[in-house]
């Protein structure tokens, strides 16, 4: 998507250990006309799939997914990474890294809120080594709902995630791929 | 706010310890379209007092404070609980404790991305003791930014912050405020 392209480049920074800096628009600072034009052309991609249910991970993926479900008309939820005392002890859960925090956490959805009935749209900010990705989908298989498929803002295609998903035949839409940041520049695919 | 009240009569639940139980459509499964309305309720409070600023805390506060801050078509940023890769080391920073995860944070904004250019609207899920607000209001004061008022779904006025907040002058919007919880009875103000 050039809008979000265009961002990136005006206002991203590639800094080392293939961190991309893009929190003055994207998840920090949010600038929500931005993130609305990215929910609607996320809701146009997959409007024809039945989504009834947009499953994202707290925290920075909580603002782009709240819009997506606006344009679906549906419920949002999104995995919690700690355990709080007013969560009951019913839910999924599955282990997964921070990219970004380097810690290791459990990601957790109650299961009152992810059944066999629901097609979901799993929604995030970032797609870098897919490990929030794949506890997601641990999680909708442990559910048994349907996984129907993937909405990024932005992919860094070089840590190879996002091919290893759409390999797999998962309907995987990201707004932005980055194919190298190398020495500052970022390229996209 | 009687929409909201009778969502918290229908589907909440109060537990001992002073919990309120929302999280069917308030801040682990979200009702998206309740929470734009409850925005839309804020808008129409705060919408001649110039804000073009919305802060928050990671992570339950986002998805209600994105849909208020595109209503006011402003940018929302959101106070941080730990560092994060992505983070530079300029920002203020201010302690403080979770009543829901009973543990101990450093709330962070980055400085860049709240001034004394800024007329700020505070907007978060819930107001119990008034921790998350009162850390804040801390950070809003160090940047020299200006506290345009307070907007919180649910008050549990009964844990007294709420009151505090209002005869120190400010101006505290909340769309239902729980008076008592006594026996699992959810009383409004």
């Amino acid at each position: 998507m050039q809008l979000l392209e265009s961002y990136i480049t005006k206002y991203g920074k590639a800094l080392p250990g293939d961190i991309l800096k893009v929190d003055s628009f994207l998840n920090f600072q949010i600038d929500v006309e931005l993130l609305d034009r990215l929910a609607c052309d996320i809701y146009q991609h997959f409007k024809d799939k039945n989504i009834n249910k947009i499953l994202t991970v707290e925290a920075s993926g909580i603002a782009l997914s709240t819009l997506v479900a606006k344009y679906f008309n549906c419920k949002l939820v999104f995995a919690k990474k700690s355990k709080t005392l007013n969560m009951s002890d019913d839910f999924y859960s599955e282990k997964c890294f921070s990219f970004t925090h380097k810690t290791q956490n459990n990601l957790m959805v109650s299961k009152s809120f992810l059944t066999s009935e629901d097609n979901v749209l799993v929604v995030d900010d970032f797609l870098a080594n897919g490990e929030a990705c794949n506890s997601l989908l641990s999680i909708i298989n442990q559910a048994n709902a349907k996984l129907q498929g993937i909405a990024i803002a932005v992919e860094k295609a070089f840590q190879g995630a996002g091919d290893r998903f759409r390999s797999s035949g998962i309907d995987l839409y990201s707004l932005a791929i980055i194919e190298s940041m190398n020495e500052g520049k970022i390229e996209f695919r």
